[in-house]
């Protein structure tokens, strides 16, 4: 038995598009994001690909993503699940910050070490600044479990408990799962999927709005090792610009 | 103990606006439909009624109405229960027809019973017709019970297990609940609240996009019967629209 597994990056939000680190600042789609992903669902609708389940995190850019997607692909009805463990990566300090600005503060080497490198934190965010989520209603139970900074060491920590309590039953079940979330929380589950290393992950980036569907065997490992993008000629040229962030 | 539960009807459908029975068929919110959702939205935020968990329908115009409302309060991220008893009345071969040429064809009594008699459904809609719901994946599950016409009786005999199995929980939870759902669920729903009488209940109408608040006691009857609209005036308004539909 295989079952099978839909990943979807948020299409591009505001901050995006203003070249600012967000992490856990929940800001919406912008215009093209809502493009993105009126796009990504209709690829899912295209390929057959028809989720049977939904998970989110729980940040407006991927919940819209999802909504749109969904809606595009005739899906908007199915169940669904929403976790902060699926949320993007807690980028401390840096969260509002310019990423150009950052890099010419900090210098190539720090910038990248904070962006790609797969165990160094930037600095933790202060709390009650204007950017950290100390006070956010959605975080209440989360206690002492609140980040303040991650790594993508962490976001991999964080996440595995989700994708074993929660994710892999759907899969068990014979459902077709959608994941729609963030470059570091999609990286860090396809980091455990591919089984790729701590240094090889930091080349890894995955683009915006395209399904990426993996096919898993009995033991939710990919039969199609990396995935298969459901439009794989816009996945390689997006992959590249996303890798050129920052400059 | 009070818990609350909060009402939505769908803004407006292209249906609505073109004055077409509709009951399951998955038609999308009119422009004036978003608009009311976004709106619905607001007086939720502006009362500071917040909930912490939604249910809706299976049917896009509540689903959408939804998202669109929780994202203008901020609760986006709220965990989401779905369930197709919470669909709109089946209307049967009505569905499809427009209102005024079935009122010119049946007669107002013929008409007036179809529409607000409590136990007469329309005649049953033909398997396998255009706006037949029996090839629909998200119903597959229920196999005889998927209607094929229904009264207002046959909506709160579905509606009734989910209220008990689903809803009061959440309640019971002390959850904030959202219903985003149709005119007759919510007339079902607010029949069993209020304890209205089979023949009373033809004369409630409820406006689409204006929030409905009840505050409940430990069992779950309205401590504010009738329940609280966020905007009363345009409530009063809409209600006496809407009773004119048809004509």
């Amino acid at each position: 038995m295989t079952s099978t597994l839909v990943l979807l990056r948020h299409g591009e939000s505001t901050w995006n598009a203003e070249n600012l680190f967000t992490g856990w600042v929940d800001v919406p789609l912008s215009e093209k994001g809502v493009a993105e992903a009126g796009r990504g669902g209709e690829l899912l609708r295209d390929a057959g690909v028809l989720p049977d389940v939904l998970h989110t995190s729980l940040l407006r850019r991927a919940i819209s993503t999802a909504n749109i997607a969904l809606d595009a692909a005739d899906r908007h009805w199915i169940p669904v699940r929403r976790d902060w463990r699926l949320n993007e990566r807690h980028y401390g300090a840096l969260q509002g910050k310019n990423k150009k600005q950052t890099l010419d503060a900090y210098g190539e080497e720090q910038f990248m070490l904070w962006r790609r490198s797969y165990d160094t934190p930037p600095p933790e965010i202060e709390l009650g600044s204007e950017f950290s989520q100390d006070t956010d209603p959605r975080y209440a139970d989360l206690g002492a479990e609140l980040p303040r900074t991650e790594c993508l060491k962490d976001v991999v920590a964080r996440l595995l408990p989700y994708w074993e309590s929660a994710i892999v039953p759907d899969l068990a079940a014979g459902r077709t799962v959608l994941v729609a979330a963030h470059g570091n929380s999609l990286r860090a589950m396809v980091k455990h999927l591919d089984g790729i290393s701590d240094e090889d992950i930091a080349g890894l980036n995955i683009p915006t709005g395209i399904p990426l569907r993996y096919d898993l065997d009995e033991n939710f490992k990919p039969v199609n090792p990396g995935g298969t993008y459901l439009d794989p000629e816009a996945a390689a040229k997006a992959a590249a610009a996303v890798a050129n962030q920052g400059r």
